[in-house]
């Protein structure tokens, strides 16, 4: 680190510590826990599902097992070597999105967007409900509960990130790291026990599986390969969340680019051989595992079906319980790290939802709250969306992963195809005028990596839409063209606004003058200054103006108004039913008309109070006349705010909120964290 | 009518049309029927409260029945003589609450608007639990589910009211009318076949009643005196409503004060008529009628109480059942318009209910908005609270007006008592200046009127604390209190923003220079406007800001804002986080705290949009960074509307807003009925 990296550093430190909420860039250690939790989570429900798709035609198909986990290696490996180039090629954090958006056009990148929204719910349930499967396994009275406790789980997710849960390298490195030795760990003794021939039997070993009707007999080459389409396409869930880095570059360290695409390809390295090693495990240690919904087919050793209510556990459960037998806690510990990396991967839903909200506001595909910070009222809502979209799906797919993975894999799939031809595109351009040779040599080397991404993606595609689509895929479809159709509308709008209000030349003549007045109810404070205010802006006209609806109290007025000697005329607007907007309105209106090229200026004096309550007993009169004063031409409504002593708790309140940290910031490169400055 | 009235009104009627909504001032005839739903429809439930109460002691206390109606009908005789002087003398409408206020200072002025308010639920409550009553006798099948079939009608009431039903006075003068007809009718054919000896029995007469363990045996004098006390109270119930007039007497055609007095006379006899006849007939045809709490009281001919499920009809009902034994349309005509009736009944709650919010907000009692007319949003919450309160007793009290009836006339009697002391005081404060002696003479025969009121009903209200206090009236004693209680702190909490504001001189220090800055988010014609707007002001510094976090949108904006060359310069603030409002709100304390004795103008361009979706899309950081610069001192912010061509429907529906009827518009004297002008 030289001297100006150093002082550089001194500075950016005194900065940050002024404006309380600052830049922290993660290390490549930090880094890969807080972006591997999704990816790495789905070791916790993947093989389960190889395993269930190969039962259909009965407990010797499971010999298939580790070649399907291996075609699923190769695409894994395929997708991570595709993602290092995007992170180099794109390291705004765009991701996906914008590799679409830049290379294949709006439609492609609204296409991406939509998938991506589409998973983040389904991130949340599918994690979640797994999870809820790990604590059944861990805490049995929550068996037969899984739906209410996940439902119940999201709940509580959903309120931490409402109230601004700080994200933390910490937060996710402790877990993650814990987890990763839970599972190499169990994985290593038990490839040990492989090798010394003493690697226990699980407890399902003992049952046998009558193959599903379909898959009844000696198999044709037809069903097999049917068989193993469907256990590849559901294994593929493992992909899941790999492509999470290519979103978070910002939030590296230099060389961000080169730093992620190291993170990317260790994260590769151990989810493969998380996910081979588990395999493995499963088949040698003889695991039984059916579909949830067809637990009948599971059969026990006196050739009757297991009884009702019997408890199928997850397959890393099964494997821990076997290894740790003789040694609870550390089942136990395999269990809980498992079902806490699973929380902590729908926890980045609620993280990614915002950064990706607050990139299509930018390009007017969101609302445009969405893209600045700080509008925690746009995010809550966006938070709770995504909390409920969730909740119904767990609720509708009885919180059963197998069933909400065949609606998530496609929007994953449909991403990886679109950035991949994205990416190609991108370097055929930058081909097209490269010219020196060794730089041309990179690029024509990445875009055959990328090609080789796509067609593998893309036969995977294929085989997802062909073996899930009237299994649930079709949901996930129709939800992406309801969110497409959503941005496309939203987008349409604003275009249509903004060519409404493209300048033009006219829009520069000045009113030729200003007509002030300020609105009096009493001659109190409030009143004074906002009279203040409007003389020290010397307007052509500026008079008072007070409704009247009792004579008494306008006589009070007029008199305490002429003693005080302002200088400035009264006008008295009567209005015998103590009518205060219309006749306001209608006097500005008149104005306005009497002069069309002035302009008339509405003073409004304004209390600032404290306390919700105290909101509700004052304002409620301005607020309404403001809102009717701006459908007036050439009006402009001027608040003159006065502080009541009580507005100091909504002052103090206003600051505290700013200063909340926001779902998102970690992985847009903001973070606090003084420790690590 | 002189050429001067005819030309006045045709001027007036001009002006009507022109306003849309129009004074309209009510004849008698009309006057009548809109205020007297109320107090007339108590005959529907108050004679049968004192053969409840009688019952206690078996079918021979019915004897003292016509006995303790003499009673009530003496107390309505004061009452309404009363009354008749506080509209001669408070002919503004202010009613009870106002003769409490004025001479008897806000405490009594405020224990009688909670009385009120209390009175507005239980009327909305008893009247539509009375007409569920009735409901059940001509439909059957309603028969045990008074609760849900009185909750419905209170949400249909809400919802009528909530849209803005019209009152005319059509609407009242129909059915009120035919309730006349019905009843008088009735009651007229009833009496004359008790003088020709014809006077059919009704159905329950073939019961009989078994005492109250209390009342066995032969009546202790002490004993008879208390039931007769508990009678004559429950039929006191006969009262409410009866005030309604003295609320309304500014709808009255002049002369105002005689009018509503000859109304309110009208309004008594026709009172004290239909409840002798219920009474007399009541007794006459044999009615046995006990609490439907304590239905197996009433015992059937072979000594064995009555069924399960024996429905108990109301005393009219039952009176229309015998009279019109032969004839049912004249039974399903008494017991239709009864229930109208009480339906009437209720709703004028929801049309006092505003007008005493109004009066109780000009005097600080309540929500401020609640004082101007058109601020529809602040009475809707009055409705739906007076609504969901309702319900909730008719709920709590199985919708047995009976039971109700226990809560609702503490409040009557509270409100009578004060308003009578503080007649008294009136006249005796009048008597001291006055010097004619026939003026004198009146005011004396005044006063005496409203002494021997106060006696009577002061009576009243003891008998009333000692027989109800434990039945339920002490629910209302504490409901008092909450509304009392609340109206003080509100008061308070005006007074104490008051005295924060009271105007000194030092406040008309005149700001020495105004700052201006323009916000920019791009270069369009709100922006423009918004700065023209604020260049014709003619601040001494003027300046946009625009707030960066795009290095290249920056430079584009600034080149086309070179190119325009407006003379104004361009402030860039940076904010790499894409926050917008706190650099702003920064920047703005900063040129305060540097000219703390200037100040600073914030002009804010924003869009107008008609639909709510369009709304959600934009607008929402101005809206917030308004709310924030609220808090910093010295800082006006100028809204500078500019009218997208969607913000005509927006416009096109507040005018149709402005325009609607609201609950209590024609107690005010304040109607739309083209037809009576």
């Amino acid at each position: 680190m030289g001297v100006r990296d150093v002082s550089k550093r001194i500075l950016l430190g005194r900065k940050l510590r002024s404006s309380q909420l600052g830049e922290t860039l993660l290390p490549k250690k930090i880094a890969l826990p807080v972006f591997a939790s999704d990816a790495l989570s789905s070791v916790a429900y993947a093989p389960d599902e190889i395993f269930i798709m190969l039962s259909l035609a009965g407990v010797s198909a499971y010999t298939w097992s580790w070649k399907v986990g291996i075609a699923v290696a190769i695409i894994m490996t395929a997708v991570v070597a595709s993602y290092r180039q995007t992170v180099h090629a794109y390291p705004s954090g765009g991701g996906d999105y914008e590799v679409a958006s830049v290379n294949l056009g709006r439609t492609a990148g609204t296409t991406v967007a939509s998938a991506l929204l589409v998973d983040y719910v389904l991130t949340v349930a599918v994690s979640i409900s797994s999870g809820a499967q790990y604590a059944a396994a861990a805490l049995p009275f929550l068996s037969g509960h899984e739906p209410l406790a996940a439902s119940a789980m999201v709940i509580i997710l959903m309120s931490l990130n409402l109230r601004g849960i700080r994200e933390s390298g910490t937060f996710f490195a402790v877990p993650t790291y814990l987890f990763m030795v839970a599972v190499l760990g169990m994985c290593g003794i038990g490839l040990l026990q492989l090798l010394t021939g003493n690697l226990p039997r699980v407890a399902s070993a003992d049952l046998t599986i009558l193959p599903d009707p379909g898959f009844d007999g000696a198999l044709t080459t037809m069903g097999l390969l049917i068989l193993l389409a469907r256990a590849f396409s559901s294994g593929c869930a493992a992909l899941t969340g790999v492509e999470a880095i290519s979103n978070g570059v910002p939030a590296f360290r230099k060389p961000k680019s080169r730093n992620a695409a190291t993170t990317l390809l260790l994260l590769g390295l151990i989810a493969i051989s998380m996910m081979m090693s588990v395999i493995v495990l499963a088949q040698q240690m003889g695991v039984r595992y059916v579909d949830p919904t067809e637990i009948d087919r599971l059969i026990q050793a006196d050739g009757t079906p297991v009884p009702e209510g019997f408890r199928q556990d997850a397959l890393m459960a099964q494997i821990a319980e076997g290894i740790f037998r003789d040694f609870p806690p550390g089942f136990y510990f395999v269990v809980v790290m498992t079902g806490l990396i699973l929380v902590l991967a729908a926890n980045t839903a609620f993280n990614g939802f915002p950064v990706l909200g607050s990139i299509l506001a930018q390009d007017g595909f969101a609302p445009r709250a969405l893209g600045s910070r700080g509008d925690r009222l746009a995010f809550s809502n966006g938070i709770v969306f995504l909390a409920a979209m969730a909740i119904v799906l767990i609720l509708a797919f009885d919180a059963q992963p197998t069933r909400l993975i065949q609606l998530y894999i496609v929007g994953v799939f449909v991403s990886f195809n679109l950035s991949q031809l994205g990416m190609i595109r991108h370097w055929t351009r930058l081909l097209r005028s490269e010219r020196d040779p060794a730089a041309r040599r990179r690029m024509l080397r990445s875009r055959a990596i990328n090609t080789v991404g796509l067609s593998l993606t893309a036969v995977v595609l294929v085989i997802i839409l062909v073996t899930k689509f009237l299994e649930g895929a079709w949901i996930t479809i129709l939800a992406m063209g309801f969110f497409f159709a959503l941005m496309r509308k939203i987008r349409r709008h604003y275009d249509s606004v903004a060519e409404e209000l493209a300048a033009e030349e006219t829009d520069k003549i000045l009113p030729t003058r200003v007509h002030a007045i300020v609105l009096v109810s009493k001659l109190h404070k409030p009143t004074l200054r906002a009279l203040a205010f409007a003389k020290a802006t010397r307007p052509n006209v500026l008079e008072g103006v007070y409704v009247s609806s009792d004579a008494r109290e306008t006589a009070a007025l007029l008199a305490a108004w002429e003693q005080r000697n302002f200088g400035v005329p009264l006008k008295v607007l009567h209005s015998p039913y103590r009518e205060l907007v219309k006749p306001i309105v209608e006097y500005a209106t008149e104005i306005r008309r009497a002069n069309p090229r002035g302009v008339v200026a509405v003073y409004i004096p304004e209390y600032v109070v404290g306390r919700w309550w105290e909101q509700l007993l004052h304002n409620q009169t301005a607020l309404r006349l403001k809102g009717r004063l701006l459908f007036a031409p050439g009006v402009m409504v001027i608040s003159v705010p006065y502080q009541l002593r009580s507005s100091r708790i909504a002052k103090e309140k206003v600051m505290r909120e700013g200063k909340r940290v926001q779902p998102g910031d970690l992985r847009r490169g903001r973070a606090d964290e003084p420790s690590r400055r």
